[in-house]
């Protein structure tokens, strides 16, 4: 971790190029920077002027009264490298640079421009924010070093004075949008520590700063934009520290699609990462993706509120008013994967001595307007969390007038305090500031879209899920140096073929479908005689990747009239789709008992290295794209919930009385692989079992195919 | 259409059961209704007070100095009937009853109740919403007959100034909800023409309002929250009727999930009625669904602006000056099934005048601050939308201050006016009330939802696809009676199997694949060696429903002896697993060449009747639940869309160089049993073709197996 006080928390500042013109972002920073109690120094340094905005004004930053701590640095990008050089001369240990016109120009000149200032930042060892960034806000040292007008002339201070605890940091490639989160978080009184926009950065990233901010000390939850990663071991480092610190990290990945990378377009040398990549991190570190900014919000809202109060499953409970209101939120619950258990007799019992004979206690527990009256929503909520059926509550209100919740403000305190069940409140008229006050006081988070709220309860549920799995059951992989040794031998040429692939996977413990490399047909009528049982034919070339396309296999074969038909018909396939194939010989390979067939493989992803892949097989899942990825190796706990993340899940639990699948071996096979994976992802490019047949419950798994392709020369 | 004006539009009501006390709903209305300019008279009668709030108040409706058009009650339940009763006798046209106590109360009286009100509406000829209804706002009228706090006391008048066209009626079976949609659509200056609530409709339904508003002129758009529909007639000629005015309907349902329906469940005598029907029949009619508050207030603002000026396809082109919002937004537009494609170079190089060095015109076109600062959000978005390649343009902004919308204050107006293309505008941070105002003056819907924005434009695009094909393409259906008799002849058994059903399917065009039903082994082989190519053979048991399941069903049988041997397994087999079946005989069928799995069939829905069916085949698509259904007759450019409306559509285009489907039969194929399903839906309880083999373009389709379940007796 690298200490970035200096620049996050400077007690002194030169702002070079500070000027009195309000119009354009030089005189815009120094005045937002001004209109804020920030208890430091700042100097404007200036080539023009002896005084800017009534404050005395420098020439140069050689000619401040003292080594400021950062330096701010809004001149045109032509001068910034000469001014940089000057300021480490001059022993400043941070800049921040807002200045555009670096990498993020068209052309070349820019990207050189941002070159060269990392060289001299790294010559003077200093802290460098930016270029092109749009600044960064410390709460709580009242900093706004930046020209954002979220920040300009606030009517609010900029911490709510009822929040002091689940601080959030929104850090952001893109200024407009880091600023836009506080912009919209603020009025539902988010206690935001930090706002740190990026811009292009030349030296320090998102990561560094959350690696930063989770030693420092006051930020509990992170809110981070992004549109790329560029150092992954950087990411994987603070990824792991916040989860298992339990500080969340919410975030937005832009450029899932190819048009929105072509929006996000890099202007670095960032790596590109498939999205699906990106994913299978952020689902391994527990990271929790929002899908626009009243859902990045909202996360927030709730982590801020209930990061240590985290509800134990996807049971909710709801209170309502408003019948209709309690239906939609039922049925928002169940899209958002979260469960509406009838709540228990004795709670129901409990629950209705309050209710009118319109009233239900079934759950959703419609109070009616008249009992919400007279006990209240807090109450009502205590009532329904009382049940062992449910982890959370959720109360359809109306904050429209915050006259209810003023009658009920000391029970809203009472069981907010004493609950262990977090509480969550979602409003379907527009909230009145009283009542946004009131709630956010007695301690609950206010939701006004219904499904930013469900989903928000259930990333609460499955980040809980995500640190337990991690603190009581992931493990230091330590690679087994003498297999790491054997294996890669063998890992010799760029393609190998199922039969070369037999010893590579046993060294894991997968033991693929009994087989025999064969040169002639009487070999092969020899070999599925003795084993009394149908077997396939499959051509071995490392010139025949796709063996279907070209007429390579055959399967089912019985009679010794079949074997030999079809012998004859794959080497004739062969010398006329792929002629100059080299062929290795036929491998007769027993038929696989029947079962779900799947694909298993290791991608490699350009940014975070060998990635473990499953997914359904068949034709109809690669249309459905039902995969899903994970970083490598993998433990059993993980791998299970790997499995679980594929939409057609169910079809492992046997439909319409069909058998269970044999999971158990499934994921052993994917423990397994996932170990290959850690020890040899620097030189697999693709590594394929397609299929694995998943057999019925306690028969284990058969791998009838591989194919690997390496990063290797022969 | 029933005249609905003496309800809606009253020139004098009767508040019977007004009191003085402001505290309890019987007060509240009246203050409610007084609280706005409503030019009608309003009389209280009260038993017990010779004036109310300040007005003479009358003991009864017959001491009243007029006959009012309407009477709105708010006693208690026990004397609703005999009040609505002396109603009827002084002539009162329309009633209003606010009162709960009824259907939805537990237990069997409230609904003794609620039938006997419909018995007195009835024979009065009375016009009854309620009981259990939070009332009514007719905006024109300034009528708010209603105790919702969402109306009391504005601080706005109910229509906002700016907007005369595209007015929205609300009209909800929750009082909440529909009052909710005003509370949270009145701020973003959409015109409301009424929000209704229907309460438990005991006579006046939900679309019985719908039907009469489309004639009455005010509304251009509705909005709708619906827990069940209770007349699927009058439901369909309203939304027909919508669909060929253009005048959209915009709908939430609840109750799709067990929980919500459980929460929903319904007071009256409702048929329950799938979700899946519901959806089926909503894409048909052209109505779109919102997924929460949010997404139909923006729904109705995207219609109500531009409901003249649809996109004519889903290409968007997206102006900002957020990089990193512009790159969101594309993401966004893509998630939604939009596409973003770059411009055409003659728009590039006008757009590229205004940009700096750092901006980029390829879409989305970033514009920098700098460039919108010069020519606005409104000029650039002229410029995109100039481009022959997108059909509408969404501007990424920043509606914090009014500032920069003042200054383009005239040329926002004249673009709006000129542009043929719609334009929307996303606000990432909190709108100022004057920007919304200005935006909304000049003829912009605002959007704070990104996600809700783009989903906006999605459905503008598919309303307008819809109403084209409604127009241009679906005729009358004119049943073939001659058909119908013949056919209705042949469906006289509860279960047919596939040999009885080959004369039902030919008489619509449909062939199944060449088969024989024989009775013995003998004349099996005979066939299948006459015809000299592989059969399979299918027991034929009206009490075999799953023939797989026992092994009643054999596949690719060549040689005479497989068939003997199959043929005799086939016959233990049922024997074994279904001894007591009655079998007519074994149904020897030519196997289908390869293709494509489809399942094609007719379900019944409780409300809605015959809907066709079409899903992909297999075992995976079954755990996925792929498939559509679709009312009945269905116009082959409807069977077209339904196809596509297929996750795994891609299937069907050929995968891997596979060779694409033959989609003409296959619409055939849906057209043909859609006609048979409209014909004798009265009938079918389910009729299964499954599976039918889609080949490849030009082979068309092979029906393999077909099942029907009928109500009929034997």
């Amino acid at each position: 971790m690298t200490d970035l006080s200096a620049l996050l928390a400077p007690r002194s500042i030169a702002v070079i190029g500070a000027a009195n013109d309000l119009s354009i972002i030089r005189g815009r920073t120094l005045k937002v920077m001004r209109g804020h109690a920030y208890a430091g120094r700042i100097y404007p340094v200036s080539r023009s002027q002896a005084e800017v905005q009534g404050l005395k004004a420098y020439s140069s930053v050689d000619a401040l009264p003292e080594r400021v701590d950062m330096a701010l640095l809004i001149i045109p990008a032509e001068f910034v490298l000469e001014e940089l050089e000057r300021c480490g001369r001059a022993g400043i240990k941070a800049a921040l640079i807002i200045t555009s016109g670096f990498a993020e120009q068209r052309g070349s000149e820019g990207a050189e421009l941002q070159r060269r200032l990392r060289e001299i930042a790294a010559r003077f060892d200093m802290l460098v924010c930016g270029p092109n960034t749009e600044g960064f806000t410390n709460t709580a040292a009242a900093l706004c070093a930046t020209f954002s007008p979220t920040v300009d002339g606030l009517a609010v201070p900029l911490l709510p004075p009822a929040r002091t605890d689940g601080r959030v940091a929104v850090i952001g490639q893109s200024g407009g949008m880091g600023f836009a989160f506080f912009d919209r978080g603020r009025p539902k009184d988010i206690p935001f520590s930090y706002i740190i926009t990026t811009g292009n950065e030349a030296c320090l990233e998102v990561f560094d700063f959350v690696d930063y901010l989770l030693d420092e000390g006051s930020t509990d939850v992170f809110l981070l934009f992004l549109e790329n990663i560029k150092n992954a071991e950087t990411f994987k480092r603070a990824a792991d520290k916040a989860l298992r610190l339990g500080k969340p990290i919410i975030v937005t990945k832009i450029g899932h699609s190819e048009v929105g990378q072509r929006a996000a377009a890099s202007h670095t040398a960032a790596l590109a990462g498939s999205y699906d990549a990106y994913r299978a991190m952020f689902r391994h570190y527990g990271i929790v993706e929002g899908a626009d900014i009243e859902a990045m919000v909202d996360l927030a809202a709730a982590f801020s509120f209930y990061r240590q109060r985290l509800p134990a499953s996807k049971r909710v409970g709801i209170g309502t008013a408003s019948g209709g209101g309690g239906g939609w939120m039922a049925d928002a619950c169940i899209e958002a994967g979260l469960e509406v258990p009838t709540l228990d007799d004795a709670t129901r019992k409990v629950i209705d001595a309050h209710l009118p004979a319109y009233g239900t206690s079934q759950n959703p527990v419609d109070g009616t307007a008249q009992a919400i009256r007279q006990i209240g929503y807090s109450e009502l909520a205590r009532l329904i969390a009382l049940s062992e059926r449910v982890d959370s509550v959720v109360m359809v209100t109306s904050t429209r007038s915050a006259e209810p919740f003023e009658r009920e403000h000391e029970n809203l305190r009472r069981v907010s305090q004493t609950s262990t069940k977090p509480i969550f409140m979602w409003s379907y008229t527009n909230p009145c500031a009283a009542a946004v006050r009131i709630l956010s006081e007695t301690g609950y988070p206010l939701f006004t879209n219904m499904n930013s709220c469900v989903r928000a309860i259930a990333a609460l549920a499955e980040y809980r899920n995500c640190r337990e799995r991690l603190i009581s059951h992931r493990q230091t992989f330590q690679p087994d140096t003498a297999r790491v040794h054997r294996v890669r031998r063998a890992l010799h040429a760029p393609v190998l073929c199922e039969y070369q692939l037999a010893s590579v996977l046993s060294e894991y413990g997968i033991a693929p479908i009994e087989s025999q490399l064969t040169k002639n047909v009487d070999e092969a009528v020899a070999i599925a005689q003795a084993w009394r049982a149908p077997v396939a034919f499959k051509v071995q070339s490392p010139d025949i990747l796709h063996k279907t396309d070209v007429g390579a296999v055959a399967l089912n074969l019985a009679d010794s009239d079949t074997i030999h038909r079809a012998y004859a018909e794959l080497i004739d396939n062969v010398k006329q789709y792929a002629p100059s194939a080299n062929v290795h010989g036929v491998l007769v390979q027993r038929m696989a008992p029947s079962g779900i067939e799947i694909i298993v493989g290791i991608r490699r992803d350009e940014l975070f290295g060998p990635l473990l892949m499953v997914g359904l097989g068949g034709v109809y899942v690669e249309t459905l794209r039902d995969f899903v990825l994970s970083p490598v190796p993998l433990a059993a706990v993980d791998a299970g919930q790997l499995i679980d993340g594929l939409r057609g899940r169910s079809l492992l639990d046997g439909l319409r009385g069909a058998p269970a699948s044999d999971i158990p071996a499934l994921i052993d096979l994917l423990v397994s692989l996932s170990e290959l994976a850690a020890e040899h992802g620097d030189v697999i490019d693709e590594f394929e079992l397609n299929p694995v047949i998943v057999h019925e419950a306690g028969q284990g798994v058969s791998v009838v195919d591989a194919l690997a392709m390496l990063r290797v020369s022969e």
